[in-house]
């Protein structure tokens, strides 16, 4: 669940206000001892002898994240557990087990349930995590429900950024929004090579499991980029208090040779693509020069003050940190 | 998720036949060290130092699962949460922390929202469990996925039943199938004490923790019944590969004299509510007799052999085990 932005106070209908109203009403129960971190990051903290266990539940709804003309029942069933798992890696956690609610539409046809169940499965096998139970009901929509439980001995939160961090942006960003306009709006046919593999990064994502394990004990925050860089980075900086200032020529330039093709292709900004995209599964994460790894890219810096800014040339602007809003 | 019946083998469009389908697909996938119990019983467990944690997901859909023409938005929360700690409680575990994945329709009034909310985390309060996150979407219909950790030394599977046990009923049976009908035949002012006091037992049903804890050390087997006790003894002596011999008298002797009276006002038999109605989220155990606890009624006992059977005085017929299926 991610955390409420630090501008909405009254009640009103749109998602963020929503989920700082139910952090607040949440908040109050009291917590037994093993729970270490309520709402208000990638995944809860729960604590059991000397490990922790993150727990974090995603969901998938069609015509809300997925659509089946653009993807196979297997990409929604591997799509829907690597979004979820994106969560645990952020927090430096390995994936153990997961339990997969399915609501299906009566009349689905038995090869797209089997075909989902599939995707699963593989996706579960390419993160060494085991599917453990779920649930199955009749629905008018088909949504898919993954909550996954991870392992982690140092779990990284989205509230520990510190001014004179460096930001760093592993793996791409801005892809899966370029690849769902190609599916949108290019036929297979007439895809270039470029689209084609923005149009994978979005059907086939993966979570940057690896990463967040080598992070935990070289970044100070992290976050995993699923409603756009703009929106995650605010989750973070909300969380930790601080401002960030996206270099635009540094984020520009990790943007990389495919992005920017296909962008220039679909006549659009790749810059806007990363910033106010979404469902990339990659990660954010911010912390000293000395200890960046090796595939980190440094797209700007943390300082003291609030939100999120990018800075071009002598030019620094405020960006909305309110990203891609399901409610809106 | 519940195991697969003792029958189906081949894929059909059948939820049974699909859980075995699914049952044989994901275990399959290597598990985890700490992965001790996957598919097939209330909860899976996951063993963490000198902790077992059991961990299910339970789903509510409207109009598959409610009708809001019968619930108040509180009242869908409650019970939304309550039926997953079901699965807990007849692990004998204590409800620790949930995650809640709302589904909710654009257009739901922002009080329906809040009471939701409101149930739940009443809901929360009353079991002593924290809600840790969550996750929220948009969708054309509304739906409620509820995550729940329990923490328990022993954890009650449905697999230890053995001959000469007996089976032990833990609260009501059949009220909530009672409560269902009045809801949907009788209007609120011609409601009688027992009818009215049905419809709360499906309305706002209470997940009994405090006796499976107590279970823990008495019963050799526990299943909470929430598809109808004929089909959640049939996923018990399927586990267990033993037979249940239920004897109607006892049974009949047990299901208590408000579900009597309004089974006769709404001109049904209470034994059938009891046997193939559901929702109830009560406990149904077997143990030997010698450790049966205050609370449970006998209702029958445990033979070598298969399935579930009905015993009125000299007679014994088999029941079916299907229960309650959304997808016939």
């Amino acid at each position: 669940m991610v955390p409420p932005s630090d501008k909405p106070k009254q009640f009103n209908d749109n998602e963020f206000s929503r989920i700082a109203w139910l952090l607040g009403l949440f908040s109050k129960i009291p917590a037994p001892a093993p729970v270490r971190l309520g709402i208000g990051d990638d995944a809860a903290i729960i604590k059991s002898g000397r490990e922790n266990w993150v727990w974090t539940v995603d969901a998938c709804v069609e015509g809300v994240h997925f659509d089946r003309r653009w993807l196979t029942a297997r990409d929604i069933g591997w799509r829907s557990f690597h979004a979820a798992a994106s969560d645990v890696a952020a927090m430096g956690a390995l994936p153990m087990a997961a339990l997969c609610s399915l609501a299906l539409p009566k009349h689905l046809e038995p090869a797209a349930f089997r075909g989902i169940a599939q995707g699963q499965a593989l996706a579960a096998r390419s993160l060494g995590c085991a599917i453990v139970g779920g649930n199955m009901t009749r629905a008018s929509e088909l949504s898919i429900h993954t909550t996954l439980l991870g392992a982690t001995d140092r779990a990284l939160r989205r509230d520990g950024a510190r001014a004179r961090d460096e930001i760093w942006l592993i793996g791409q960003v801005g892809a899966a929004a370029a690849g769902l306009l190609v599916l949108q709006s290019v036929p297979v046919k007439h895809q270039t090579p470029a689209q084609r593999w923005c149009a994978r990064q979005w059907r086939r994502p993966n979570a940057l499991v690896a990463a967040g394990q080598k992070l935990r004990s070289l970044a100070h925050a992290a976050i995993d980029i699923s409603d756009g860089l703009a929106a995650d980075l605010g989750h973070l900086t909300a969380a930790s208090h601080v401002r960030a200032v996206l270099d635009t020529v540094a984020l520009d330039q990790a943007l990389g040779i495919r992005l920017h093709k296909a962008a220039r292709e679909l006549k659009r900004e790749a810059l806007d693509l990363a910033l106010f995209g979404g469902e990339d599964y990659t990660l954010l994460a911010t912390g000293p020069a000395r200890k960046r790894p090796n595939e980190a890219r440094v797209i700007g810096h943390i300082e003291v003050g609030r939100g999120v800014w990018l800075r071009t040339g002598n030019k620094t602007r405020r960006l909305s940190n309110l990203g891609f809003d399901h409610f809106r």
